[in-house]
Parts: C-alpha cells; sequence; structure tokens
C-alpha cells in the first residue's frame, strides 16, 4: 500500500457473522438477553449453532464494520485484527480488501480458528450477539504496527477488545502510540455489558485517552451509572473532546465543549436487522470528522449509514455509501 | 433418522455459495455470460473471488436449495452430495440439518475442500454463476444409499451431475434403483450450457429414466434443438411422464399425457436475486406432488415458493414455506 496519509485505522476483534432468523421463545429456551453480547466458548458456540436455524455468513466486527463503512464512503481505512488462515479468516480478509481497506495483520496459520459471532434476529429487528473469540484472543501490542497508526487521523478502538488481557494491551498501546503521534483516539464502548464488566478501567481510559467517544444510550447511561440520559451526556462532556451519543429512533447527539448537536435518525421503510446500526453511524461521523465537515454534517453522515445497514440483514453496506450519501444529502430539485 | 417412507431424496453437488453484487461492465471484463453457469477451477475460483466485492456466504447447490424447500414446506426429504470436513462444509450440513434434512453422506476428511460457487448479481436480479466443484467431484457410486433411495418417493437428481464422470455414475445408478423400487425419477436439466453439453445423453436418459422432467425455457428448447417452446413442449410430453417447464415472469406448464395446466407466476413487488428460482419451483411441484395434491395445486405451490426466494439474496427460503402457503391459498374472508 502506499505510504500517504490514512483517514482512520480500526482495532478490533475480527469475526465473521452468522445470522440466523429465530422467535423470541427461541432465545428465552436458551437463557439469552435480547439484544446483548456475550462471550462463549467453542463447545458453547457448536451447540447453540446446532440449534440455530439456517445462516448467512457474512463479514462482521464491530471496528471492521465500521472501517468497511468508512471505505464505502470514500475514505482511506486499515484495519489491525487478527484472524486464522482457514476458510472464515479468507472470507473476513476478502470482503475488507475487496472495498480497498489495508489489512495490517497477517492471517495466523496456527492457533484457534476465525472467530465468528452467531447473531439471532427477532422479529423485531433486534439482534442477540453469541461470541466465539477464537483467533481474536491472540492480539497482542506487537500487532500495533505504529507507522501505520502515526499515519491514521483517528484511531479508532472498540471496547470489546477490553475483554482479553493481551488484546486490552494491544489497544492501551494503540492509543498511546496515537496520542504521542498528535492523533486523535477514538473508543466505541461496544455493549452495555462490555460497560458493566469493566467500568473503572473505562472511565480511566475515557478521561485519559481518548477524544471522541462512541456510545449508545444504554451505554453511557450504564458508564456513568445514572438513569438520566441528560446527566451521562454532561458527564461525557466534561471527560472527552468529543461525545457522539445515539438513541435509536430518537437520532443521535453530537457533544463537544459547549456546542451540542442534534442529529434525526433517517426515516426508515422498515427495520430488518439492527446488526452493525451502530457500527455504521461512528462510521459516517468518522468519515464527516476526517473530510473537514461539521459535527452535524458528519451525525448526518452517520445517520444515513445507520439507515441503510438497518434495512437488510448484515452489519456491512450492501449500496456504495458515497454514492447514496450524495443523492440523499443532494438539494432537492427546484 | 428413522426408517419411514421419505418425500423426496436430492442427488447434487453440495455447494455454498458466494453472493456479490456487481455491475454489468463486471461480467464484461472478465468474460462472464450473464444468465450462465460455468465450471472453473481452484486458480480461476481464487483470482475471480479476488476481483469480487465483499459477499455474503450461504448453503446453495440446485438440488439441496430444492431439497431445503421441501423440508421448509413440511416435506420429509433427504440428501446424497459430498463436502469436504472443512468450515464451508459445516455450513452446508448445518442449514440442511437444522430444518430436518437427512444427510446421507459423511464429510470427506481428505481431498479437495467444500464446493463453492461465486455468484454474480447484477442490478436486473439476474446472476451469473462460477462453481469450483471441489470435493463434489469425488461423489461416487459407493454414495448411493439403496436403502434411503427405496425409501423417498421421488428421487431428484440435478443435471449438473452429469459434468463429472463418477458424478454421472453415481447419478445413473440412483436413478435404476429407484426405477427399480418402483419409485419416481425426477431430473432437473439445470442450465443450458449444461443441456448443451450433454444433449444425446441427456435425451438419452429422459426417455428411458425420466418420470417427471424439471426444465425452463431455454433448457428445454436447447434439449429439442427448437426455437419454438410449443414444439419443445410436445417432445417432451412424448418423452416423460410428466414434464414442468418453467417460463420466468410468464408462469409456467405442467404436462402429463392429455393434461396440461398453466401456473401464473406469482406477483413480485421487486426481484431481488433470482439464484434458486427454479430450484423452490421444483421443491412446491415435488411437495405437492408427494402430498396428493393435482398438477395445478403442486404448480402453485411452486410459484410461491418461486417468488419467496426471488424477493432476497440467497437461493433458500428465508420464510417457513409451509405457512407462507397456508397463507397465500387461503380463500379471502367473505
Amino acid at each position: 500500500m502506499s505510504t500517504g496519509e490514512l483517514d482512520v485505522v480500526g482495532v478490533g476483534n475480527a469475526i465473521v457473522d452468522v445470522v440466523a432468523r429465530t422467535g423470541d421463545e427461541f432465545l428465552a429456551h436458551h437463557g439469552l438477553i435480547k439484544g446483548a453480547m456475550r462471550l462463549i466458548d467453542e463447545t458453547e458456540a457448536d451447540a447453540l449453532y446446532k440449534a440455530m436455524a439456517p445462516a448467512q455468513e457474512t463479514s462482521g466486527g464491530s471496528a471492521a464494520n465500521t472501517i468497511a463503512g468508512v471505505a464505502s464512503l470514500g475514505g482511506k481505512p486499515a484495519y489491525i485484527g487478527r484472524v486464522r488462515r482457514d476458510q472464515l479468516g479468507e472470507i473476513f480478509c476478502h470482503d475488507l480488501r475487496a472495498i480497498g481497506v489495508h489489512l495490517a495483520v497477517p492471517a495466523a496459520s496456527s492457533g484457534p480458528p476465525t472467530a465468528r459471532c452467531l447473531i439471532l434476529v427477532t422479529p423485531d429487528g433486534e439482534r442477540t450477539l453469541n461470541t466465539y473469540l477464537g483467533a481474536c484472543v491472540d492480539l497482542s501490542p506487537e500487532d500495533i504496527d505504529e507507522a501505520l497508526i502515526g499515519r491514521a487521523k483517528i484511531t479508532y478502538l472498540e471496547g470489546y477488545l477490553w475483554d482479553r488481557p493481551r488484546a486490552k494491551e494491544a489497544f492501551l498501546r494503540a492509543a498511546r502510540v496515537a496520542s504521542a503521534a498528535g492523533r486523535q483516539v477514538a473508543l466505541s464502548l461496544s455493549d452495555s455489558f462490555c460497560v458493566d464488566r469493566h467500568r473503572e478501567s473505562f472511565l480511566e481510559l475515557v478521561s485519559h485517552h481518548v477524544d471522541i467517544l462512541f456510545a449508545n444510550e444504554t451505554e453511557i447511561k450504564s458508564l456513568y451509572q445514572t438513569d438520566s440520559f441528560e446527566t451521562a451526556a454532561q458527564c461525557a462532556r466534561s471527560q472527552t473532546g468529543l461525545a457522539v451519543l445515539t438513541r435509536g429512533a430518537r437520532g443521535s447527539v453530537l457533544i463537544s465543549g459547549s456546542e451540542q448537536i442534534e442529529v434525526a435518525a433517517e426515516p426508515l421503510s422498515r427495520v430488518v436487522d439492527t446488526t452493525g446500526a451502530g457500527d455504521l453511524y461512528a462510521a459516517g461521523v468518522l468519515f464527516g470528522m476526517t473530510h473537514g465537515h461539521s459535527l452535524g454534517e458528519s451525525g448526518r453522515r452517520g445517520a444515513i449509514a445507520a439507515a441503510e445497514v438497518i434495512g437488510h440483514y448484515g452489519a456491512r453496506p450492501e449500496t456504495q455509501l458515497a454514492e447514496l450519501t450524495r443523492r440523499t444529502l443532494r438539494p432537492p430539485a427546484p
């Protein structure tokens, strides 16, 4: 790849999604909490997969979905994450390379298989995630390419990395390298249960290392242990340069110092599958911020990208987002 | 599995579909003929995959799609086909087992990887297929379980098997075993290029071994080398017990002796991806024929199943077809 400046480098768990439709009773029968992500081991993954309906396989992974969105919007992104050299790993790498994403870490020739996330989509479009981390557990500080991080305007980190000690070290190294290079560090809180597991260290991280914080309403309320979105938003304002808070159908709020911008959600003809909605919203904002757009314009791009991915199964855009955004933002003919 | 009677046993190439959207110019650039299936080797498969856009992986294979449709309609089907014990093979087997299909052949622990079909879907919903047969090439007469064939009312064979000598032997063995057991043999012609490659032996096969022939308009015209659908249909009438001929948006014709039934295509709100339309039409007819329905009622079930699969990406039903059919066929409230 060239050695020019990059917009965003994402660091995350490299995962193939295995998406199946299911009824609410399946979740109840297997003791699953709707809308949550839980980590499962290989044995559990095999048992749950066996019980699941026929599925579709698509590349996923929170930060990887965001990076795919940045590429689809016309940005220049790279990705740091670990797969095994197996068929799922090949699929994961292909789907990012095919849209021009530079992959920094080669596939491992030994160790656990490529990670998968068993995603159960209920009729309301909600998704319940069951992740077997596989090869992701071997992500380590040595995988953080300092030169690559230094070339990217923003280093984007997913909170899910915090679940594994070595990945957490890799995460911290990436954050430190980016800060030292005068670059921005962005964090997505990923999941309210992830926030619960790591609240203290996330709070420490946000106040010391994070320039841009992405969270949905549940996550930000969990981080600051409050029932009030407004209180949580004010805490985020005081602790980070830019807080980007999503509220589902109620749109999103971008808060930076004294500036506070509300962005409406895009109108949706139907909710098919919300998997990737937050990831793609982040893609729009990151693209906007690295291309000289205002907070409001960046948020609008996020809303457009999120709406696209909610309209179909799978967590990556099916439409070229650059073109979709142009069409959507074009002023109506007089 | 139980030892009771089965409705249909399918014999075919066990394939995972890799589906990507593309423009017409991609087909032109790679010299691909829109709508056709071509066989490619591993090197070509790797090169084409590398050039393709991000994709979705779903289980496919013509006869396997049909068998999945029969299961979704509430029938009792089994499947004979070969995969390797690898990640794609696991996906293929899971997706059939999850809907209650008995798989007769265990996954191979050595040999070529599980087959894949690189499917390019153009904006008109047409699909262009590029198949790397992989583990399918090892399907052999020893894979034909005589007891299983004897238990099924209909043995359904896909024409694609004719492309490999050992698979062809397996095909012929299945046909002979079914006939000897007083069961019916059904054949799908699969593809007009497949018919071109094997016209003489298909003609021989149809007149001697086939009770039910499935073909689309292009395929049946190619088989009898005529430009007239009516001429081709009359040839099919004289050579086989039941000819089931599909004509896309113009519906289908079922011809048996002096009986000739025309079935309209189901109304479609949009054509997303025609992959699997013929396979699912066959599923509806096979289900109907094995459940005491008339030719017309069976054809109607085929049309409903085909319409479902055309409305989304992927060649297998996303809706439970038994329920969809009940809803669609229910007389309107007075």
